[in-house]
């Protein structure tokens, strides 16, 4: 693989740099989308590591669809496996120890589908009710319902499900879209949890205590912003459910890609590193430089809000992170705007062509909308530019 | 990415070269697989093309959820778009030009779940009758059922399928187990076609004509053995159905890894450029190479099966292939092994450590069980050995 390595690189660059495109340039009359939460801020990070974080695959690597036969997960390498545990170890966000089980997928999405799968059973009379504490995660409701399962139905906010007998309970920590610290609301007998802590990382919140749930889910593209790769785990404890999931991502998708899990087994290997590293020249690692970018826009996001009176956002009082030492500001991955009474939030933006999610879709009201703050720098600034142009009137109306 | 490259594959080299796991040495006492389709008999020819496959990837590449924003599939990497209809006007196998659309899925299982929700919908009173003519893809049935959809349900043998109304029907072509061409057969009003052609590519079967359904599914497990990609694709006509598509798979797994996209797009790019090339040294093309080896391998288990008495096997007729220009031999990826009245042939081979997946899995009678005819040559090699020693007693019983 070593020998003639020009020539692979030759071969590949023109693939590799046509899929590299460079975003449309930005202009004045630009809508720009902060609905959904791409992660592309990282992308400069990642750039300025350079051959650090690169991989070179052969064209007889990753053939099989097994790749550790022996595992509970077949389909899971063995090498993002052991990264995914250290790296958990390192940053001491999560137990990962050697009991827990884990569990690849299609990204976390294809995770909660497999545990949709595995709380239910087709032996209860009647679908297992599925709850989220409101705002919640949009998409749960439509990846619940869409195939009309008989094992599950969504049951809408948890703050007001009152239903006897067996429930899923997602909590979503820290929550999307408001950033809230987060707890199960329903604690009753029957339930069971769901923990989405897909952005329980440094550079989005204190990390307060390794987190010990039954099930946790988390994400690549929200960890550390690649999301084209679609890799997402779960930390299971029971055997039983980790099983169950293991069967849904077979008949879903036969395993999920080696390609991706050993690229995302080497950027958590370099990330671990680096966090490690404590020699003389010690430079700002992931977290370190995440928490840095997102700190910084946050405060530039309050503080045009705070000058244009039309709109609030959520308040955070800092916490104490294991992983920094220190007192941090919580940067969430969304902002969770809320405008002034009767305003309708997402169509006020649209109107200053920022288009966002709007709060219906996470079931509360419209005056609510959430806006992603993982863009690109360019669309970052023209962000702030623009909420800076809308202005409340002298007696607080839009 | 040029700058260092040595440096990366250094830095790689210790995670793929742990990846590519020896197998486990094979003994006597060893028990086979050949209940899988896992198609490691490819590898070699890989290897052998070095570094002409090989891809690096850099840790800022390939990072956001977005593929190709103004097309239908988001998610779809322009470069792998190309390839597909590319390789398939090459092949002769299939009608890809540009009016159909092009879905990309995590392997093509995930597609046929995507196709049974595209076909299906919340407004009827009943869910849609899924059937596939015996002896079926033995996952069909699980795959449709698993989640108890209201959408959709298995209805079992298309050949005893007599229910009125809408239903799908998934026609195997060339056919998983038996090797058999197949045809639609309820062909009554309402019905909804998918096309699973897996195994319509030279190296099975002869290439008779460019395939022209309305669906049409394909997956790079089974075109070159990359199974460990999870990559797989359907070729559409319709829009609606193609934007259904993409919605499943937004809702399932919000789109497909791009690293695995890109891989696929080399790969099929250098079979593509392999079969145009009519330079004076022309070597053989990836096509031309598993003709030869399937046929190879199908006629030393032939002479074995004839030899010991107690099995047969389907007879094809060798048909013209367009693609190689002449007449060949059918080499279906699985044998369908039937033994004689009475017999269990599962059981029979499990006892002389051979494990298959037995005809009831498949719809039909436990006289029948299915062989993968893509294992590595060391296996294969111990298959033929094994079954030799199976002999017919004087009176045709076992």
């Amino acid at each position: 693989m070593v020998v003639g390595i020009d020539n692979a690189v030759t071969a590949t660059k023109s693939a590799i740099s046509s899929a590299k495109k460079t975003p449309p340039t930005l202009s004045s009359d630009s809508v720009i989308n902060f609905a959904r939460g791409d992660p592309t801020i990282y992308e400069s990070y990642w750039r300025k590591l350079g051959d650090r974080c690169s991989m070179v695959i052969s064209g007889n690597d990753l053939m099989s669809y097994f790749s550790d036969p022996g595992n509970l997960c077949w389909f899971l390498m063995p090498e993002l496996d052991h990264a995914i545990r250290r790296l958990h170890g390192v940053v001491g966000n999560a137990i990962a120890d050697d009991d827990r089980f884990i569990v690849v997928g299609t990204g976390s999405t294809q995770l909660f589908h497999a545990l949709l799968y595995a709380f239910s059973s087709p032996n209860e009379p009647e679908p297992i009710s599925v709850v989220a504490a409101a705002p919640f995660y949009s998409s749960y409701p439509e990846e619940t319902e869409f195939l009309r399962s008989g094992l599950y139905k969504w049951a809408g906010d948890a703050y007001s499900f009152n239903k006897d007998g067996p429930y899923i309970e997602v909590v979503t920590l820290p929550n999307n879209p408001d950033g809230a610290i987060r707890e199960a609301v329903v604690n009753r007998k029957g339930g069971k949890l769901i923990h989405d802590l897909a952005y329980y990382w440094p550079q989005y919140t204190s990390i307060t205590a390794r987190a010990d749930y039954d099930v946790m889910l988390f994400t690549f593209s929200k960890a550390t912003g690649h999301a084209g790769s679609r890799i997402g785990w779960a930390i299971v404890k029971d055997k039983e459910i980790a099983t169950k999931m293991v069967k849904f991502i077979e008949l879903n998708s036969i395993g999920v890609s080696k390609e991706s899990q050993l690229r995302a087994a080497k950027i958590l290997g370099v990330i671990s590193n680096d966090c490690l590293n404590s020699g003389p020249i010690k430079e700002e690692n992931f977290f370190e430089y995440g928490q840095r970018l997102m700190s910084e826009r946050w405060e530039k996001l309050r503080e045009v809000v705070k000058r244009n009176g039309v709109f609030s956002l959520p308040k955070y009082s800092p916490d104490y992170c294991n992983f920094s030492g220190e007192y941090t500001d919580y940067s969430p991955a969304f902002a969770w705007l809320k405008s002034k009474e009767g305003l309708n939030c997402d169509n006020l933006l649209r109107e200053h062509k920022i288009v966002t999610r709007g709060g219906t879709n996470f079931g509360v009201g419209s005056k609510y909308t959430r806006i992603s703050m993982l863009s690109s720098d360019d669309e970052f600034n023209l962000l702030l530019e623009r909420l800076s142009t809308i202005k409340g009137t002298p007696n607080g109306n839009y």
